[in-house]
């Protein structure tokens, strides 16, 4: 088990307030659960700007009656090399459909095959998750 | 002037090494500073309209070897009610997996489904990405 | 608790010893629990004839360069009604993905959606399992 | 003429009634006459050429609220080396999970990971789908 540690924040009253209401109505038990999750995703953020290995998924909306649309995000996922693990897809409505693609590899790789398919014409809204690998 | 508080954090020594690392690459003067800043981004983040009828996903990382926490995981998702579409793992090393959630609802909603997942203990890393329903 | 029963099966010697060193492999710890499970599957496979709700995957695999098959899969699985739940894919190599379809609905519409997409060119194996429901 | 043994199974009644009435629509003269058939069936599937490197997909049925067994399922599936690919969830109901879980490697190895899968108490329903891996 790991050893822990105890650190002090100097915070305004203002602030602290506000803090305590958020991670109240998210659940957290208190304010160090919730301080070490933000201290976690600070530091995913670094890993990204340092192009390290890391797990990503990918959100996408897209409208199936686009043209080509499916089979060109088939062609690109399986032209990702090895990062693109697996796909999931929903059928939202009609036109609709919300796909999930998990990917493992180098940072700024994985944004590169995000920003290829994020780009792709009837792909409507699109977010990449950048998240620890792991390790 | 405000009112200055103190709270304190327990925190693994090793999250606090990459984390003092962190802000000094940063140019942070001391971790008061770095805490202050990440406490701030989060209430901007929790100010978006929420709402609306949406899709979501939420991509999480967590250690497996976490006593009942796989449990848990499927008990909350289980009693979501309709939100839950599905979930898809992949397992990223010995200890890690990485889970995507794929859900449908009202904004309000899914937050609350992703709170009570992202401070359960052992999540460690966690993103909701909520997106256009389609209509 | 349910009320247990005892029932007898006369059968050659060579058989029962081939059953023995199959359950012995497959993990299971006594003839009973093995031969219940038999039953419970001839019971599954039965409920199809009888048109009951149950829930069900089917796994294709598919070469993603015959034109516009994934798309006609796509559609497909949109215009099946609400008995498509999700789809998962993994890219087998440059060629052939690896698709599951989750179902849930009737079993006669469900051998239905199953057929219309095994039928097509371009899907090179496929299977359907039919399960309960859960109930 | 082949020695004859016999061999005993306890049995939900449920289950013994549902079982005679479907062997009496299929025509069976008796249960022991099922019961071998069925068992023969499972040596057949068993023997099926079994060593080449394939895809897989194991469709299981399970109650979530079995102590641990979620906490199994995941355990087993991460040490299975590189074969488990990924896998999907659906909740069924309040009780049950419909999962899917996507698999390549060598026949065996497939067959063993979901064998120590299916003999697990809690697993109500299970089949493996070995296909070719598209070499």
């Amino acid at each position: 088990m790991p050893s822990l540690s105890r650190t002090g924040v100097a915070i305004d009253q203002d602030l602290l307030d506000s803090f305590d209401r958020l991670i109240e109505k998210r659940g957290y038990k208190n304010r160090s659960e919730a301080l070490r999750d933000l201290i976690r995703d600070s530091l995913i953020a670094d890993a990204v700007d340092n192009n390290k290995e890391m797990a990503a998924t990918l959100t996408i909306v897209y409208d199936h009656h686009v043209p080509i649309l499916s089979e060109k995000l088939i062609e690109m996922q399986h032209h990702a090399g090895g990062q693109v693990l697996t796909s999931t897809h929903v059928h939202l409505d009609d036109h609709c459909c919300l796909e999930v693609i998990l990917m493992k590899g180098n940072a700024r790789d994985l944004q590169q095959v995000a920003d290829s398919i994020l780009s792709l014409r009837g792909v409507k809204n699109g977010k990449l998750v950048l998240t620890s690998s792991g390790d």
